[in-house]
């Protein structure tokens, strides 16, 4: 039997995870994690099954939790996530479409979805917890440090170092071996030397 | 025995739907529409078979027909073709390459075509008679009306609303829940709030 | 018995080829060719066997090779090689990522490689040693002269014509019919008319 995961986050990045969940097979969704007045209600037939005051309580139940809380202006919602799943226990997969490709001679880290059609190549290292969404590139010999989210349909050209929490906006590009610090808040449609 | 399909227009954007329809495989191509002086020249091995006067009497031998023009100033030539198609009576499928992706969660309506690897994300929802070129990316719970043109390469982000008869540029990306009114144009390349 | 093949420099293109063809299948990979202070270092687990000077001599072993030296600045030194490979006798092959897509009616000529998830569609024609980089698209009836690179996710709109030893940018994106002449130097994150 698959295991069951918790999705913390019901927006629309939620839905694009649940897409990718479906099609990737390996976990049965168990509900949806969202603010507690939203409990019953459903995202794509996927019910809102409690709040965060109760993780600890459904990890009796459920082992395996992945956070779907998109990223735009800060990491911080999504680092906290993940440091309170970690202390519960829960065990926080990576989860790879199979829409995607991420190369053999790549590492994709705990935590992190890559959405359909993102290419991750040879040499590349993603940390935990990342967003690499549908579209997205990342060439040759990249670093994406933990908690970013490289948005749609960017592309960091080879060797880019993407610092930790940093956002890299929809369609933006980067130079090839460009340095972007921590935290950043790169724009749409941006070229990064 | 597949049915037989007739393409409307047989310009540049026609040669990229054939080249999607051949690999689709549901129908066969009886042949393509354009201009009076045109009759009996191919486009990739397809004749060139009537013009738009010879519709109604074509409707005897085929029933079914995809607009093949292209869209960029105005949509009015395809809006034109796409109700006197109906009239007539010809079914106006959506045409959907195998190398493109559309969610299970996601509504496609006739008429439009969805060329090579573009995605159409969860709660997506295409109206009639667009174009989906190829690598556009439309993203959870955008809304795109009849009669548009998502160019190639275009970035529709998440919650983004096109309306109706809009040209929506090459490699322009939308911000999140950006709302865009009828009939506009948006050139290349750029970024929409 | 695949054939072997070397690899003409080992930076980070290589990296990003040999993820191609490795995936591709055709060839085993004999060794890479570099600066001769590098010979026995090894690319992804291949060692440097030699360099340019070595390569009328390892014509007596390995028949076939391909130019993995990028290409930002100037076509020369790609230029250069593939000339001096062809004196030598050596066969250059196209490759084509399976990830990539070609259409039956485009055609591209010998030394060039398609990476992944590159599209070339309907009509268009691809010249000799080019470097069609990960997420390029050419749309239909577009033209590029031989020891060109487009870019990673560069986009030619239908009917463009880039002209032999240039280099498209990253990201860029061309309008419809647009002329480009020959040596040019496009930047990445460009439109051009």
């Amino acid at each position: 039997m698959k295991p069951k995961i918790l999705l913390i986050g019901g927006g629309g990045h939620c839905k694009s995870v649940i897409d990718v969940i479906e099609m990737e097979g390996s976990f049965s969704i168990a509900g949806i994690i969202d603010q507690k007045e939203l409990v019953g209600k459903k995202v794509l037939g996927y019910e809102v099954v409690g709040c965060d005051d109760d993780l600890e309580e459904l990890f009796a139940g459920f082992t395996h939790a992945i956070i779907t809380v998109g990223q735009i202006k800060s990491p911080d919602v999504r680092i906290k996530l993940f440091n309170r799943l970690k202390t519960i226990g829960y065990e926080i997969p990576s989860i790879i479409s199979p829409k995607a490709y991420v190369s053999k001679h790549a590492t994709v880290d705990e935590g992190t979805v890559v959405m359909h059609d993102a290419l991750i190549n040879a040499n590349a290292t993603v940390g935990k917890n990342c967003i690499i969404n549908s579209k997205a590139l990342i060439e040759h010999d990249s670093i994406v440090g933990d908690h970013c989210h490289i948005s749609t349909g960017a592309i960091l050209n080879g060797g880019t170092v993407v610092s930790e929490g940093t956002f890299f906006g929809s369609n933006t590009v980067s130079k090839e071996y460009a340095i972007i610090a921590e935290k950043s808040f790169i724009k749409a449609g941006s070229v990064v030397k």
